[in-house]
């Protein structure tokens, strides 16, 4: 084994370390007052009792299709027999690292009520710390599955075989299988959770009550807190140790496969690249952690400084020190070691301009969201059609980004030898390029991460302060951190989907190579004419006739681009008719328990709990399993040009609507925020419950639909590549 | 020349002079009491007002995009002479299209008001042969260019020489640029004029102060009259033109490369089919449309049967003529002739399926919309969540139903050859099967137009009849010609998004042939080492790096999908701006002019037709011009590999977003007439208030952005051929 290799296990022991260190110094911060404790035990037990429901109906898909790989692989013969092991820790990994962060939050949260007390600093600190315990546990984690298995594999196959290098990379992608179709379900059922808790409440509450948000006399309010947990902390980890192992193990696969025919010791340099950027990025997100503090009576000016100072320090040093890193491994005297590099920092760099776009158009200090803003003088119905405009209009910047991205870090891989730049041997370095650009933009993730679960333990806090009804300056204290979580999220959120975009095109591509082992089964098997270990992409691509007029092709693009509406058509539906249940029970409640506004009666809080809980685990059944079982239809029906034009159709269609939603949801949120601070009448005005309407439309797109688009596209091309297997066997057209 | 061509010509005279019929029959008919008359005469002006102000700015934009085509053609050589003139003259028959129809429909509805005074029979006959008038006028239009231009070319050009009938084929498409450029203009133009009317009128109106729909006290009532003309009556004129000129246009382009090996004789006959099975149906169109007729005392259930009738026997009948047409085109020993038959048929079936879901969907018979109006109960959140739901989820038959005709008109051209799909051959035939669907699902549109444009000319008479405060049955007369409007059109609209996919398609094969002549201009020049003339489909691919993953492909299919969601959120934010004027306009003509409310003050209706008729000159230029200057670009930067990108992105994507965005404003239309019906509290209810919400929503969304959508798709397609020169000689990557 390459002695670079062990810093990857030493980073992901480091990043554990740090987050039982941070874990631990949070809980040891006061509970605060008596009713304090209880709210934040009533939402804690809300959402274990919530995520104990999901895995147990996950671990029933998840025993189920391990069974079902275990036949391809054992009874079949189309399959590694590696897969359902590796399919299931990946599934646990993902599992956990949702679990571990919101176990961190929901202490966390009341602790952060209490500790705003005393001041906005220390609320900050303690909501911030804990944030970072979910951002390592997910990049400590995430490493540690990729070092077991990678040294687990090396064990089993001698890796100074070029063929065997392509195996174990290979491989080890189906753990990312694993942790998509974890994901999947983790954003999908929380997502719906949280939301139809936040709209039914909201409906209800500020709509007909005028009740202002957490209101104890809310009788939806506890699951609202809860569903902040399991949607947008526990849903949020799983989807992003997903993104980082997924940008990781198709870099490594790619550059197993671009670097055969040059010897194993070149394959093993690129497959440890990938690897070292995100081990040293987990050193240096630690790092950066430490760096975010503030003065005592700091203002939000120097606290959304403070944050940015510690993740662009993060992004910047890590830029620089993947040239290091390269120079190493590759050995200056080989162009890979700058151009590769370059190609990193085009990905980190598209990941900033990105997060930039969506603050510029999600943020209220920016004319988009105060035009929409401005629109409310008209109704709702107004505020919907100029929010959903805006959104639309968004997805220009970050499209645009996206297609420089990766036209540039393939080109920079390629050492931008544009008059050659498809031959067999480029489009695999190219390749290989905007995957190791995608590990690039995720490198940081520790701290970004932790930017971006600090969001929800600060609105939790919001939320516990206005429940224990403490003085009204803890809220406000609270508001501001919530409002510095919305500014520094967006920049994690360019991230994510950026990530999302490039590492798919990396998985469309190591679908390729799996296309290669399946056909490689059968003894003195040929591609194209050629022997399939020394087949190319072209010939990949000249054998399965995939070209961009075979119908099969243009048939997958419809189906994928449909794909991405079908799912967010689904999981909107299924939080519009959650939430349609829990207004007739708040409805309900209000009518039927005396006293319930005046604050004499008691809600039945448990009552709104369940009917989340169980819509959640109702409804995300058919959106996930559509989208287990439509790339499995395809590749046998289309084969593998069908399955091309899936991925493909899919990702387009659904990176740009992901961009989409997710920014009219932003947009609608921080639209009626600006009313709220006073502008255009204020709370209570026509104009308020106008931009009320839009964020309550706006929570689905944001938290349910948006973010599940993002896996969605990983989690098909994974399929496929699992299955490549499958459809080399038995396709039809 | 082939003398069965001459039944083209001669389709196009019977379409026009029964259209002339049908108008004097029309213009015979009284216009009703004095009031009628004069706001039939309002609304008259106000269209035709419109109409000269947006073709004054389309004319420059056509002067402008002429003088760049004749210094591409003269200056550099790099296109073919023709272009200028071709693009003028479909420009212009675009445009006198639809003027005709609007000029016929404004003549109409009062006139059908009139009728309806007499009974609903009388309305309807006078409704659907005016909507005949504008099916018909398309059609003949259409067919009169095609065999024009056909003709002047021919005597031109030697069309006994296989490398001419490529030529001339690939010259004609050019003025499908032009008239899918004026198609857009018209399309966004009377978009933008028509919704802001109507959102304008509807918030103020019906949400704010409780008026029905077309009261004479809202003083936006004219201006929404005029936009029903201006936008569903021109607009979908000008767009329909477009897309049945451009089926046939694409298939004969096809033909000529297909059948290149075969010779002259044989190109000849796969040149001449889309031409005759498009003149059948204009025949059986006409005799179709005499048969919608009913018994006088007949019911909303008999007058639809007596249209579906009708058009069921036009699809029939055109179905069972092309298989003998063909026989006589290629002869029934060449099993062409059914293997084309049988494509043409799956594009006539798959038509009549997307238009059984559209109705399905949108339709208040049917589950979907009763649930949407269901959702009322809980506010207008819900409303807009769940219908954006309903619209996401019933993509799903359409694009199943696409991606099956697809596959199975390509599978029949080759006569189920699975075992070589995609040999050069079988690529050439195949695509062309898939463009003759296009065709024959276009062939009736003779009458499908006819009860598609029949449905705003209803509306407007409903429109009229309350104006001129008529006796209530006659508002409920017109009201039920209009909901049977809403049925029928629904096929239509199946057809017309159906046939605009595989056009698309079908342009997106022809690109490639036009790359083939451009690349030829050069003497003696090669494509993949193969002489110009004999190179196949894949031969082009291939020579240009056409391959699934060249990162300019990939970055084009981003940059499409994303041209389809910027294109809507221009057109949606030019809809909410300029409905805000129309509500500020509406609400100080309420509050300054005296007794306005109580029908003593006379609304200043001519400010309100000036507010949509600047605000749509303005607004429809950016969004064009976008559309236009992206797919130029895209060739520079990028290449043909990245235009192919950019088309196949933008089909698959702006595919499915016009399907979600026409039902989902459909669906929220019908779901508020349910609850108007009597349904869920009724009129006046909160449930009909949350409807009202949907509705305005919805109003753009199916009226404005997702109509447009159709054209884009194919307008970006004829842009990239047309400018396929430009691309060759100047490409980057």
């Amino acid at each position: 084994m390459n002695p670079f290799f062990y810093a990857v296990p030493c980073a992901s022991i480091v990043a554990l370390v740090f987050a039982a260190l941070f874990y631990r110094q949070m809980k040891k911060e006061d509970e605060g007052t008596p009713t304090m404790k209880q709210i934040a035990q009533f939402v804690r037990e809300g959402a274990m009792a919530y995520l104990k429901q999901q895995y147990k109906v996950v671990i029933i898909v998840f025993i189920i299709l391990a069974i079902f790989f275990s036949i391809l692989a054992y009874g079949f013969g189309v399959q590694n027999p590696w897969v359902p092991f590796a399919f299931l820790t990946g599934g646990f990994f993902s599992g956990l690292a949702g679990y571990i962060g919101m176990r961190t939050a929901t202490f966390a949260s009341g602790r952060t009520a209490n500790a705003a007390r005393r001041s906005l600093n220390a609320g900050l600190k303690v909501a911030f710390r804990s944030g970072a315990v979910m951002g390592l546990t997910v990049v400590g984690l995430g490493l540690f599955d990729i070092a077991l298995w990678f040294l687990l594999l090396n064990s089993f196959y001698d890796a100074s075989v070029s063929q065997n290098l392509v195996v174990i990379t290979t491989t080890m992608l189906t753990f990312g299988m694993g942790a998509s179709t974890q994901a999947l379900f983790a954003r999908v059922g929380g997502g719906i959770y949280t939301k139809a808790a936040d709209v039914g409440a909201d409906i209800v509450g500020k709509v007909e009550s005028d009740l202002p948000e957490d209101d104890p006399r809310n009788p939806a309010t506890i699951a609202d807190n809860v569903g902040d947990n399991v949607g947008d902390v526990a849903g949020m980890g799983a989807d992003l140790y997903e993104s980082y192992c997924g940008s990781i193990l198709s870099t490594m696969a790619l550059g197993a496969s671009a670097f055969f025919a040059a010897g194993p010791e070149m394959q093993m340099k690129a497959i440890l690249a990938p690897m070292l950027i995100a081990a040293v990025g987990v050193l240096l997100s630690v790092l950066s952690i430490f760096t975010v503090r503030t003065k005592e009576g700091a203002g939000m000016g120097e606290l959304l400084k403070s944050m940015s100072f510690g993740t662009n320090l993060a992004a910047i040093l890590s830029g620089v020190a993947t040239f290091g890193i390269l120079a190493l491994v590759f050995g200056t005297e080989d162009p890979h070691w700058w151009q590769f590099s370059l190609s990193v920092v085009i990905g980190l760099l598209s990941g900033v301009i990105i997060g930039k776009s969506t603050e510029y158009y999600t943020s209220h200090s920016y004319k988009p969201t105060q035009k929409l803003a401005e629109s409310a003088a008209t109704g709702p119905a107004t505020v919907i059609i100029s929010g959903v405009g805006l959104g639309m209009l968004s997805t220009a910047i970050p499209v645009f980004t996206i297609a420089c991205a990766i036209t540039l870090a393939y080109l920079s891989a390629i050492g931008f030898d544009i008059h050659d730049m498809t031959s067999s041997e480029n489009l695999s370095l190219g390749l290989y390029g905007v995957a190791i650009a995608a590990v690039g933009m995720l490198s940081t993730l520790g701290i970004t991460l932790a930017t971006d679960a600090y969001g929800p333990i600060a609105d939790n806090a919001g939320g516990n302060a206005q429940m224990s009804e403490l003085e009204p300056q803890v809220r406000e204290r609270t508001d501001v951190l919530d409002a510095l979580g919305n500014t520094t999220a967006a920049t994690g959120k360019g991230f994510a989907i950026g990530s999302a975009a490039l590492t798919a095109l990396a998985l469309l591509a190591s679908y390729i190579e799996e296309i290669k082992i399946a056909v490689g089964h059968t003894a003195g098997a040929m591609i194209n004419g050629v022997e399939v270990a020394k087949a190319s992409i072209l010939d990949v691509l000249e054998e399965f006739d995939v070209t961009l007029m075979n119908p099969a092709v243009l048939a997958g693009v419809f189906i994928g681009s449909m794909m991405a509406f079908l799912f967010c058509g689904l999981t909107m539906n299924a939080v519009g008719r959650a939430a349609q249940k829990m207004v007739v029970e708040v409805r309900r409640q209000f009518k039927e328990i005396k006293g319930i506004l005046t604050g004499e009666g008691t809600p039945d809080y448990k009552r709104c709990v369940e009917i989340s809980t169980k819509a959640a685990q109702k409804e995300m059944l058919v959106p996930s399993v559509i989208a287990i079982i439509v790339p499995i239809l395809t590749g046998i029906l289309l084969g593998v040009a069908g399955s091309m034009g899936l991925l493909i159709g899919g990702l387009g269609a659904g990176f740009v609507l992901a961009i989409f939603m997710a920014n009219s949801g932003g947009a609608w949120d921080n639209a009626k925020k600006y009313v709220e601070e006073g502008h255009l009448g204020g709370k209570n005005s026509d104009a308020h419950h106008a931009t009320v309407v839009g964020d309550t439309v706006g929570d689905p797109f944001k938290d349910t639909s948006g973010p599940s688009l993002n896996i969605l596209i990983k989690l098909m091309s994974m399929i496929s590549i699992v299955m490549a297997g499958l459809t080399v066997a038995f396709h039809i057209l």
